[in-house]
């Protein structure tokens, strides 16, 4: 039906990603790091590889021309982009397909769509740029529904309005960042909410997910950023007043941002837009001691200077990322406006380096460019690359995955080497080799950071799902015993609800039910994420359903 | 029993206020600017003067130790800081009373007080400093319960713990400003939370009505500062994760802040807490034209400059408080910082300014202690002092208030207009004379400012509260159809009631209730605010009850 040109089977568009000599590198560093690869490498997965069920249901008449069965679209809809969704894709395992993918081209078609849905009991997946990494778009259900369709929202993707006065835009959910930014840049403006994933997200996944810009403080969170918000419900429209802030009662837009589709769906949203910056400076500093850059964040964070970036990168990942031998730690640091030269923010910012021994080359901050060259720009050429490199190592049997979670700043030390230890301990214990695991700030805030933590593990085509799943589980644990968020930016999804629910007060997931069942009464919008109680008693579903949960 | 030395009148301590010389001319000003009063001014009213009903409801010997029906404790806990209330109290009429005070000592009474009223049918009002001027706090809770207590928190007024490494504290609910600051100053911190009630409210009903702290931009409102909260609700006890982010699901405190007691009593919450200041600057810029003016704000706001202060006073506003002649309206625009010098940041605003064409004299910058000098320093004063007057003008039949919205910039100068004019046509068509309608920013955002606009009219003893209640009626139904908030920051209420119910969608209105469904199943919690969906089927409380409402 429509022609995605996505990969079923992981990150961006078909024929898109590392080239061959880019891949062998990438893999020739990896057997170096971890060990060489044991097994046949598995092959590139084609469609006619999987025995797609047959659909439990069809769509009536009236919908019928807005939906389609088709493998291909059933096998995009079926898998995420986290670690275990290329893996099982690679491997042909096949989870839970919905039966159905609609593409509604309309506010009108969303409505239909769900009250035929609601009078069906067919479960509703709703769907942006199917960018998950945690089991957000995997139709797994359970067995009460007479049928899964997912609603895929690409074709809802106008921005419909500017106000050019107020700074702000009317725009429907289902568009892709660029496709956004494309919009509203004639105009001189940005919606400067950058996640890793930007090129593959929609704005009503952003808002669902509670998504996280790559901006490190201040306003980067796209909570920040809805003025209101639109939601097509099971029990009917709901939207909120555009306002600039309100002090009148709970806020309706905050029920829905990270509601992650359990009441309906997000169909178009008042966003606030900036400037584009036109004062840029930016710099790499080095750091002998992690926990002493550490330091110098948090003093930054607490400076109310509010640096547009202000990440802290380990000594590893560092190097991981070509920018260093190992030995230091690298702060990458930036300030940007569209107002003012930033000088006076970066020279003070910069003080406070010197304060906790940050090393630095100040000719690198005053190049033209400079956000784009030294280390700085090292850094930001993987984080845009780092998705690709997935689907390379997956076949050969190599994990790699991210977690993501923040804290106080006065745990934040016994946190780290709690989390570090708890993966490093884990991946070394199920897979019998010893892994790679490093940690970066995608986040500060003045009363604590956002740790981002990546791992990488050598294990076999066959054997690693598994180890990832134990993995998996143990870094969760570990996150939640030592009281972080299971997620930062992430979302919840299916993977990370066990320790949601355990992260949460049961009054509040109570009151989350209580909102359910007057939104989505019959519990048809997306089961099993955040509030359905039915995942308590029935046990988790999709990946986490074959978990060995503590 | 608790010698609260409150005024149950009116705002502040007994003994405090105005000083004959003071309120003499005020009283002066007052009937240069809006006409002699008439009749005979009412006297300040005593605890005999009112006849108490005798109360329905008396504690159980387990708790009596906690509760008091004397009653000078049950007239400070019937009227709230109102225009409404401070005329009702002169006027010796009483509004509904509670039966019962509580003044809990620790979290478990709180726990106690709720399980017994919960069994009992008794209503539970949550008091913090009781400085409502929407009704937030009058027990008004129609005919279905067995009676009323008011659960004073008066009593849990301690900072418990300071964590000097991530900057928050846990605080008591029921701490007031003042002593919440006093607790945690040695530690060098302070919370840089002065809503305007700041001496005579407390943490509690800080975050259960979103109070908007004074300052002008970015991190003001009290939703920025929770970092967590604990709630004692029927159902039990709600405490959500010290996190500095989180993305989650819905955020389990933006449930809790601005739900005005109708899903339990807040008891404690961890508090983001800011280093002092000790660079501030701050300086009074004049506007020939206050939409010019606004033109100017509205830069500054866009430019993430971030001033701490940046309100507009309109021309009238302007010359009340003497601090002109009524030809120009004032910015008050300042910066400061415990990091900085904020001569950058202020140079660059005041080179908005001048695009703008404002006028002000550099000399009041450079000065030492500046942000109270000046025009700047004379609104400072003119803003605490303010709460003190209504008591001196209302025994003589002068209606004064305010309220405060929200709106987009875009229609900000049609919005103004429209709400100046209807308030003013109001006053002329009620009470028969012209009256005085002035405006001025209390925050703004890049979106769009809050105004506040402040009203007097001249009426008698006899008339002032139904001339009261058509104006209030009138600006009310002007804001809510010209799209503004019922209210930014000084809360629904009572009073905002009918308002906030056209203003927050069905849906959401449903959604809350499933929620306190869940958190309060039999709806003991002070009932007829927010969401209690019987204030629809059965008219409204309150003030309200005898409004011709639209």
């Amino acid at each position: 039906m429509t022609e995605r040109p996505m990969k079923f089977w992981s990150w961006g568009l078909e024929g898109e990603g590392l080239d061959a000599e880019e891949s062998n590198t990438l893999l020739a560093a990896t057997g170096v790091a971890l060990g060489s690869s044991e097994g046949t490498a598995l092959s590139v997965p084609n469609v006619e590889d999987f025995d797609l069920p047959i659909p439990k249901v069809g769509p009536p008449d009236t919908l019928a021309h807005l939906c389609t069965s088709d493998p291909k679209d059933r096998l995009i809809h079926s898998y995420g982009k986290s670690f275990a969704d290329v893996a099982r894709a690679y491997l042909r395992d096949l989870p839970c397909s919905p039966d159905l993918i609609a593409y509604p081209e309309s506010e009108q078609d969303v409505a239909n769509l769900l009250e035929w849905a609601d009078g069906e009991n067919v479960a509703v997946m709703p769907f942006g740029g199917g960018s998950s990494v945690c089991g957000g778009i995997e139709p797994a259900v359970g067995d009460g529904y007479a049928g899964v369709v997912t609603v895929d929202m690409m074709k809802l993707d106008k921005v419909l309005e500017i106000d050019d006065i107020s700074r702000a835009a009317r725009i429907q959910a289902g568009v892709y960042g660029p496709a956004l930014e494309a919009q509203i840049k004639p105009s001189g403006y940005t919606l400067r909410h950058f996640p890793q994933s930007f090129e593959y997200s929609s704005l009503g996944g952003w808002i669902a997910t509670r998504s996280g810009g790559h901006y490190a403080s201040v306003y980067t969170h796209i909570d920040d950023f809805v003025e209101s918000v639109r939601t097509v419900t099971p029990a009917g429209i709901m939207e909120s007043r555009r306002l600039p802030g309100s002090g009148a009662g709970p806020s309706p837009d905050r029920l829905i941002i990270g509601s992650e589709g359990a009441f309906g769906v997000i169909t178009e949203a008042w966003m606030r837009l900036q400037h584009k910056p036109k004062f840029q400076s930016s710099i790499g500093i080095g750091f002998t001691n992690f926990h002493k850059a550490a330091e110098a964040i948090r003093t930054l964070s607490q400076s109310a200077l509010f640096p547009t970036n202000c990440r802290l990168i380990d000594a590893n990942e560092t190097r991981n990322m070509g920018a260093g031998d190992g030995s230091m730690s690298l702060m990458v640091l930036g300030f940007e406006s569209a107002d003012h030269p930033t000088d006076a923010w970066m020279a003070r910012a910069l003080e406070i380096v010197d304060d906790y021994g940050g090393i630095y080359d100040r000719d690198f901050l005053t190049a033209e460019g400079s956000n784009k060259a030294g280390a700085a720009g090292a850094w930001r050429n993987a984080f845009i690359r780092a998705p690709f490199f997935r689907e390379f190592l997956v076949p050969h049997g190599y994990i790699m995955d991210t977690f993501e979670t923040s804290i106080t700043w006065e745990r934040f030390p016994v946190f780290h080497a709690n989390i570090m230890k708890a993966t490093a301990d884990a991946i070394l214990e199920v897979t019998g080799h010893p892994g790679i695991v490093t940690c970066r700030f995608t986040h500060v805030y003045p009363d604590g950071p956002a740790p981002y933590f990546s791992f990488s593990a050598r294990s076999t085509p066959e054997k690693m799902i598994d180890h990832w799943l134990a993995i998996k589980v143990a870094a969760s644990e570990a996150i939640n015993a030592n009281a972080g968020t299971i997620t930062h930016h992430h979302a919840v999804g299916r993977d990370h609800r066990p320790w949601y629910d355990k992260q949460i007060p049961d009054l509040f997931s109570s009151a989350m039910q209580g909102v359910k069942s007057r939104l989505d009464p019959n519990g048809i919008m997306n089961p099993g994420i955040i509030v359905d109680p039915a995942n308590r008693e029935l046990g988790y579903q999709g990946m986490m359903s074959t978990a060995s949960l503590p």
